[in-house]
């Protein structure tokens, strides 16, 4: 059994892969209605909202741009706060469409500092959105988005999230934070195959899409509105990733948001738990915003990480991830978000302690 | 047994249906790339291109917005041939990017004039480029991209087309008839679920990317081509559908182009002369240019065709299409691609003969 544990495409449980392997129905027809309705229903339990939630035909990525050109005109101001890739490629999107980009740029490896934001939006009044990143995936770092929030509100700002690899495994209460536009993926913690982007529009974010002049087709969130009302798409979905995602997401009901959330954190704990014992540095500069959905690991001294990657897949059957961008051959991740135990972080352990001093580490 | 015959999604025969619930694979491994190559190889086969293809994570729209997005710029003028609902759109698509659409409609039910489409390229040299349907769903019509897309060359323009129904089942040599951005989709001849799209990019397209200026992320055909050479995708890419999609290329390629087109034709002549048999009218103006993957027909007088499709999918278990956009209501479509035979379009046309007593036809 391959432990495959990149933060996404996640392992799928063999009832959702079932469903993604059925055969095709109507997507115009009542059979697919219901469960396009169903699925509806229960993402909005698991964002905690009351907004409308859409099902988009793409990949995280193009859940991010539909932020941007769902809410945005050229020229509107935007405050993009990154801590690593994720946080740089949301305000590249803005800026591709012609939004006047900001950058607040945290040290990667840190988490976005509330106050620095606050600093940010007093120094311009002018500034309409903040891009926010949830969890970033880069880095392995989870922001204080409750504070981070609460600053942009302060402010009265239209605040855009990407929680691609964190709703429906660390809390995201969409209502209460008073998000926006948030936007997360089938392949993370969904227990379902990459394929879907699912997205929320608050009320607020309606009347920013109603002036929003960005040019916008394949992403509008308005056509998505309008074919929901019979509960339909407005382009042929990806129709095997929606019966997946409608059975992963019975699981997680099942499991319920509360013991969903505290499984990733204790999943997660006893990942770093393992990092440390075995001699190796966490990536996040402090454990205490270390991501509960993907541990960013330090690549030891003088140990060349994509030989370790090639050892741990080749002779442990355990796929981790490389860092991304400027990480790349620096540190290596972990992901525990999904389908995911304790016992499976103690097998990556395992094959970690068997791998390292094939690559020259000696530990501590 | 069902007999889903809408156009798109179509039936999967059961070797693709299990890879698409295969279990998840790193998207970035050795393993999905070859996969990834594999399609990529086989996709120019049956594109009869030496072009750059890319599977995008979308549906059929979001690779005509690939088209717009990645070969023009705002205030370029675009002439949109259009005979029905999908050649509207690729005008609005473009339209909506900010291009400068000359609109040349056909009657709905007609094929595309190339005399006509050279009148209006004389009529007004500063157009840059054409956007061409090959087959329009909506009506059941096949354009004569040869003539077409000839004319569009004797005035040296830019050709973009929407062969998302047509591609794999009706002969489309792109590098002979010289289409610069083709587009289609994974549902469709191809024997897979939704979720993919496919696309083209000639040399001249390169050329025309070079100097486009629309924004694009996403659908940034420079992104995918960039990836490409290291058989990834810049985005996470619908795994599943990937995996169905290589095993569905490798059926066609089984059966082989040529075969695959005149299989096409025979299946789609079958059910035109069931049609006819059982007294009802194709839609298209003339059989010459009635298509080989979606056979449309007039609603018979007084009919209701609404209650016709409830009736043969409750009663008789056979799926159709009704109208799109202003023929809703009056008309009704047969799909016929991927996988299908004649023995299909005999079982739809018993239904069809059981079914329409029920709603007042008398036939001839």
């Amino acid at each position: 059994m391959i432990q495959l544990r990149i933060p996404g495409p996640t392992p799928c449980p063999d009832d959702v892969l079932k469903a993604v392997g059925r055969q095709m129905i109507n997507h115009r027809g009542k059979e697919f209605g219901e469960i396009l309705g169903h699925v509806t229903m229960r993402l909005k339990e698991m964002f905690q909202t009351q907004n409308d939630v859409f099902v988009l035909t793409a990949s995280g990525t193009g859940a991010m741009e539909a932020a941007v050109v769902n809410m945005l005109s050229p020229g509107d101001k935007a405050l993009a706060v990154s801590v690593g890739a994720f946080g740089d490629r949301f305000g590249d999107i803005a800026k591709a469409y012609g939004a006047d980009v900001t950058r607040l740029n945290f040290e990667w490896g840190h988490a976005a500092d509330p106050d620095a934001v606050r600093k940010a939006l007093q120094a311009d009044a002018g500034i309409k959105a903040v891009l926010l990143t949830h969890n970033e995936t880069s880095t392995g770092v989870t922001n204080d988005l409750a504070a981070l929030t609460g600053v942009a509100r302060e402010f009265d700002k239209l605040i855009l999230v990407d929680a691609i690899s964190s709703l429906g495994s660390i809390n995201l209460p969409v209502d209460a934070w008073g998000c926006d536009f948030v936007a997360t993926g089938s392949q993370k913690g969904w227990m379902t195959p990459p394929g879907l982007a699912m997205v929320s529009v608050s009320p607020k974010g309606w009347q920013a899409y109603e002036k929003a002049k960005m040019p916008r087709y394949y992403f509008d969130v308005g056509k998505a509105k309008k074919y929901l009302e019979k509960n339909q798409t407005p382009w042929t979905p990806a129709v095997s990733i929606v019966f997946g995602l409608a059975v992963g997401l019975d699981n997680l009901a099942r499991e319920g948001l509360p013991n969903l959330v505290a499984r990733h954190k204790k999943v997660a704990q006893r990942a770093r738990e393992h990092v440390k014992a075995l001699g190796l540095k966490l990536f996040p500069a402090a454990e205490s915003y270390a991501s509960n959905t993907v541990t960013a690991i330090h690549g030891p001294e003088g140990v060349d990480v994509k030989k370790l990657l090639q050892i741990l897949r080749e002779e442990h059957k355990v796929v981790l991830a490389g860092g991304q961008g400027k990480l790349d051959g620096k540190i290596f991740r972990i992901g525990h978000l999904g389908w995911v135990s304790e016992k499976d972080m103690d097998e990556v352990a395992d094959a970690l302690k068997a791998a390292l001093p094939k690559v020259g580490f000696k530990g501590k």
